[in-house]
Formats: structure tokens, sequence, C-alpha cells
């Protein structure tokens, strides 16, 4: 059988924005399913900023590791089995789990290198296809995790949230807007301002790009945020901690600002001079709590309390502008590539 | 009256170590008492590693600001009144306070930018002058606060403290362990981890510049440290965020590393991997808990459980030198200098 694949065609050094001409698209032969292998279908990809990690020449340790050039990303999928040489799994089986970018892939479900991303059965509770790779998905779980077990706000507490336009941004501020905190989102564009106040029921939505941020978020709040959920790192998240409540606290989801580059370097001095508390989130260390979580997102779907949007690109070959996209800001709630 | 004091006489860029050299010693005519005034002979000075950030030649927003050339640096210090215009004090009163470094000193009890730090009649359950500075002051305040309510150290959990024999972590290690910790000092000499297990109870005392560093404490903690107690920061703070258990927690009390830089620059990314919590401590925010600190601390010191040391140089002309000795690891415990 023949298939298309996206795989990595040169390598992105620090500092260059350029991502989508780093890949290139190829037919290649899907190989025959080995023992403990399956063949699936893929249906989604996930488009997540990591990947832009996975450019740079050079591995650094701890990260997710350089992609050599001639190879697929890996990335969260799901898709339906067509043959299966495991015996946990059988033809017309729905999985979720690490995919190479391969229109049809043979694994054995244990690519990539995020943790609780081997291949699994797809939860009966999620709603859609592609909610297993955003809301009821790894992003899902940062914000539901991130929000109500790190941030933990109380009612009436001031939460910002920054990238909220973005997968875990957009879900995040709507968990704790239902947790009953003040949400303010900050986004790149007065149209996605638009869509966080209209359609996700945020409070209070500013464009970051504006001069006048702090004045308009000392508006908002003028004894400062009592949380600050960062999925964006760099300048935009100095210029909030130094306006946050002494002292307050900060849920780390993701540094977006910093994926080009070689370390995520923070001044911390702010959070000394307010007393902040800094806490990563990581939503795939909750793994034995993803039942509960997917189930009450699942709910609150159903019941319109939370609204999931998708940016979704059509066809494995815009997989490479759906990355980039997602620098440019160019991408509202989980980016996705339908696969077929 | 004449008296002598310590001032600015240049001020030394980012990056450059030399201390001593950018300070002056002179003769000056203490000024009049004016109303609301006291005239203070002032017992000891405190030296503090936060004074290296006011050479810089500019100030940034939030830190402390440049001391300009010609003036005398503000640090806290104990002494005694012995002229007040000022009701609520009287001459022979001890006092502890913001001071300029001067031998005399005429002050309406306001000067420096310490929160908590205007003048006060000295608390009585304080056990020694040189304490008010020390492990009954703002350090030993950092020390109780950071390890009993921030880290909140659990029996049986190791806590590595950093800058271990030093004002603030020599008294966070002892309260530590009477917490039930398992507690491992890092410092930068063979002797000063000598001191740290023999004379201040320290289970560990392991020398940072060891090439082996990482070895040792994985050896003595394979699963890596619960609680990382961080007064200095740079790489060696990067090195013990790696070794860190997931989760774990950091109290961020000081970075004594970058001091000579104008931010305090930290890559989060291990605190992101191993799904870290950081949180600065100021003792000084606890201004209103400071009587149960300070009597409890008492109580320690009185029973031998906490043992307080000190390195005292003499005459306000040798602070210059001791604030040098700060960065280069040559004093232990307290640093201050005895006026008179």
């Amino acid at each position: 059988m023949r298939a298309r694949r996206v795989v990595v065609s040169r390598h992105v050094p620090p500092g260059q924005p350029l991502i989508a001409g780093a890949f290139a698209v190829e037919d290649f032969d899907v190989p025959s399913v080995g023992d403990g292998q399956l063949l699936v279908e893929v249906a989604y990809l996930s488009v997540d900023p990591y990947l832009r990690r996975c450019l740079l020449p050079h591995s650094s340790p701890g990260f997710p590791p350089t992609i050599p050039v001639g190879q697929a990303p890996v990335s969260r999928g799901v898709g339906r089995v067509l043959t299966s040489r495991n015996p946990g799994f059988a033809p017309g089986d729905v999985v979720v789990g690490s995919m190479r970018w391969e229109e049809h892939t043979v694994t054995d479900g244990h690519d990539g290198f995020l943790p609780a991303a081997h291949l699994a059965k797809i939860e009966p509770r999620i709603t859609s296809l592609s909610n297993a790779l955003g809301v009821q998905g790894l992003t899902g779980m940062n914000a539901y995790f991130g929000v109500l077990d790190v941030a933990r706000p109380r009612h009436g507490e001031t939460i910002v949230v920054s990238g909220a336009a973005g997968a875990v941004g957009s879900i995040a501020g709507q968990i704790a807007g239902l947790a009953g905190a003040t949400v303010v989102g900050l986004t790149g564009s007065d149209r996605k301002c638009d869509v966080l106040t209209r359609r996700l029921g945020f409070h209070h939505a500013l464009n970051y790009r504006s001069p006048t941020l702090r004045d308009q978020l000392r508006a908002i709040c003028p004894g400062g945020p009592d949380i600050y959920f960062d999925n964006v790192g760099g300048e935009l998240s100095q210029t909030i901690m130094w306006q946050m409540r002494k002292p307050a606290r900060i849920v780390e989801c993701g540094q977006i600002s910093t994926y080009d580059t070689t370390g995520w370097l923070v001044d911390i001095y702010p959070l000394h001079a307010n007393q902040l508390t800094l806490t990563s989130v990581l939503g795939s260390a909750y793994v034995d709590l993803f039942p509960a979580a997917i189930a009450q997102l699942g709910h609150w779907l159903d019941t319109g309390q939370v609204v999931a949007l998708e940016t979704v690109s059509q066809g494995i070959e815009s997989g490479p502008e759906a990355l980039e996209g997602l620098f440019h800001g160019s991408n509202i709630g989980k980016s996705l590539v339908r696969v077929r």
C-alpha cells in the first residue's frame, strides 16, 4: 500500500521563525504489519507548539528530541485500526496515541516521547474524534488539571490567561469561569478578543499587542491578578508578573514564545519581588484521573458550558502550514490536521 | 560631632566582581537632630548580598535603587539612641532598622527601601544585639517562614539547601531538620561542609564545586530531593532542578550568583519537565508574625537546637571587604560589621 507522509527536510536553527519550509511531503510504501503491530488509518493529527523545538539542529537534554532529516514528526493522533497483530486491538477499533505524520501508519503503540501517549482505545465518553486530541485530549487535560488542581481559583478571584485563544488557554479560561473566577484573556488580535468574550464567555479580553495593556489590565483588576495561567512566556509574562497581587500564583503550562530558543529563560525577579508561586503543570502526570476529567468535560460540552473551538486544516500536507500558523497566532482553539 | 562613614566612590558594572574598591571611608559632620529624628550610635550593621546590586550604574524598576556616588549604603542595623526628637523613642533605647553605614547616624526611622525595615525598639525576646540582624532579624525570618510556611517539610522528606553556610541557609537547614526532614547542605568548600555537619547538624553536606556533585546527591536521595531551598540561583540551581523528584517544590530565597547582572535569569524548563513549584519567600511579608518567630528562634537558641554562626568584622571601614567576602564564599553564617 502507498500513502503520503510529512517528513523533516531540514532543521531550523534557534531564532529562525520559518517552519513550513522545513518539511516535505512524500509518498512511501506502508510497511507490512509485524508482530505486536497495528496498521492505523489516521483520521486526525494534533498540531502542537513543541514540534517547533523538534526542528532545532541539536537536541537538548530533557527536551523532546530533534527529528532526524527524512523522518516524520510524531504527535498525538486518532485513527481506525485496519489490521492488527496485537492482541490488545482489533480491526475497527478507534485508537488515540502517538502517531507519525503518515496517512496510514504502522505502529506498536509506543512511538513518541510523550508520557501517557501510548496507543489506547478511545474512551467511550469522548464526544468526537477531534475532541480526543483537543478538549478531551492532552491539551484539555493541561487546562483541566492546571486550573482545578494547580490554580484552584476561588470565587471572586481574577485569573489572567495568556494564549487565551489557543488550545489550552481557551479551555482553561472557560473552566476557571465555571469555578467562579473573573477571567481575563490575553490574545494577539481584536478579532480573537471578540471570540473570547462573545463565544467563550471570558469576562474580559485584551490584545497583548496594545501599548496600553498595563493600564487596561490595571483598570480591570486594580489590585492585580490573583492567578496567571501562562501558555506563552517571554516579555508578555514578565509584564504580567510585575502587575500581580502579592502574593499570587502562576500556572506555567508552556512558553510558546521561547520555542525557537534552546532554553526557557525567565527573569524570576518579579516572582521574588511579588512573592509569587510558579507551578508547572503537565496534564500527562494526571493519567490516572483522565477518565473523570474526560467525563466532566464531556458533560460541559453537552450542556454548552464549555465550547471547544478548532482550527482544522485538510490533508496531511497541510500540517506544516498549520504548525507555522501556531507561531503567527493565526489559529483559534485546537489546531488539527484532518488526514481523511 | 565628627564620625566616620562608608560611601560609594564608584559604580560597578554588571559582570565585574570587584566590590570593596567601590567604597571609600570618610569623616563627616554628624548633622544636628531635626524634628522627628533620632541620633543613633550604631552597634552592628548587616552585610547583605543585595547591596552588590545597589552598586550597578543604573537602577532597574522594582530593584533596590543604585546608591549615588558619595552616599552611604543603607542596611539593617542596631544601635542605641543618644538623642531623640521623636516621641516614640527615648535616649538609651536600643533600636533596629534601616541605617546608613555611619558610626553615628541621624535618622527619622524611614531610610532604606526594605519593607518592614523602619526603625523600632528591639524586641525583648531578641537574645543578642547581633542576633537582631541575623537569626532573629530579616535573614532569620526568611529562613523561618521560608521553611515552615512555604517549604513545609514533612517527616522523612529530603531538603537540599544551597548557600547552606550562609546567613539564611544555615538557619533554614537547621529548622528543616527540627521539622523532621533529611537536610543536605550545598556549600563551596570542604571546610564549610564540616561546619554544616559537625556544628549545625546537617545530615549531609556537599561541596558544590565537586565534579561528582550530581552522583553524590543521587547517592543520598536516589528519588531526588523533595524540596530545594535556594539562596544561590545560577548554574547550580539548574543542576539541582534537573535532579528533583516529580513533582517537588522549590523555595526561592535569593539568587546571589546573579547579583552582578541586571536580571535573575533562570531556565525554567526543568521546572516544567519535573512539574516543580517555585515559590519566592520574602520574610518581610510576615511582619505581623515576627514576634512568634523571634520567640521560637530564641527558644531554639537557648536550648542549643539552633546554632547561629556569625562572621563579624571590626570597624565600619571593614564593611566593603565583608561585602566582597560574601561573593567569595569566605564568610560563614551571618555577616556583620561591629561598628563599636
